[in-house]
């Protein structure tokens, strides 16, 4: 394969990487701010999960020659990805949580599959492997998340009607 | 129902109408950008679908109380969500298209699955019927550009590899 596209698979696996950290840190914070134990439970049992995904996406950044290192310039991404987010969403804490995790969720599958292809493409079967592991965790994530709209409104609303 | 609880539902009104004003650009982006046929076309469908979906919002919006004028607070939270966006958009257009397009349908998702439920416990049947008749496009469009992932990878290697 040209060079190219061994550059370009390196930057789907620093761009998949970057995910993996704002998830780390998203899980990390809904699991705080989450008020409800059935919620708290999904962030948290993901959050253990994305523990992993960081270290399967961080071990083929390494295969691939990119160390940590490589991994500073997206801190500044991760970060104005964040401020973005965090600029639209109205301070409804629990609709906030569980909205924001399952855009989280689908960003990561949009991601992974692409990557996965990319990497089927480009001839590295570990890549392969990782994402199709990761993305079976990610919509089993997402799903749950989907579960509980109605959980989410309902919290949200006494929220909204009670808090003031 | 208690003001706050209609101030909640107008809050989230807001917020839909921000994420279609989005949508309306992203497609037209998206449309412009497409170098693929199959691909433009995904996008202007739901351009159109867009235009209704912006304007069954504004309506009812204007159903309580809140004119264009209410509006103008938000451009500049779409504004900071489209740079936090782009700032992890690799320039990988195909891709990007597919995917940033896919996670702004399943944003709009999220948001309409949470709207529907909480302009149904205050008692806005209109604004169900909207969400509902919203949602379907929205689903229907991610299931669309969900089709296209290998597609997206393809061109996108292509252009990675050829590009340069």
């Amino acid at each position: 394969m040209p060079d190219t596209a061994e550059e370009y698979l390196v930057t789907q696996l620093k761009n998949a990487h970057a995910l993996e950290q704002m998830s780390l840190r998203m899980t990390a914070a809904a699991s705080k701010a989450a008020e409800d134990d059935q919620l708290r439970k999904i962030f948290d049992t993901h959050h253990q999960q994305t523990e992993t995904h960081e270290r399967l996406i961080r071990e083929r950044l390494e295969a691939h020659g990119e160390g940590p290192s490589a991994l500073k310039d997206i801190a500044a991404r991760v970060a104005a990805v964040g401020k973005g987010a965090a600029a639209v969403v109205p301070d409804d804490k629990p609709g906030r949580i569980v909205r924001d995790g399952y855009i989280q969720e689908q960003t990561e599958i949009a991601s992974y599959e692409l990557l996965r292809r990319i990497a089927d493409r480009t001839g590295d079967r570990e890549t392969v492997r990782a994402a199709e592991r990761i993305l079976e965790d990610e919509r089993e994530a997402a799903a749950k998340l989907a579960h509980n709209w109605e959980r989410a409104a309902e919290l949200s609303l006494q929220a909204a009607v009670g808090g003031r």
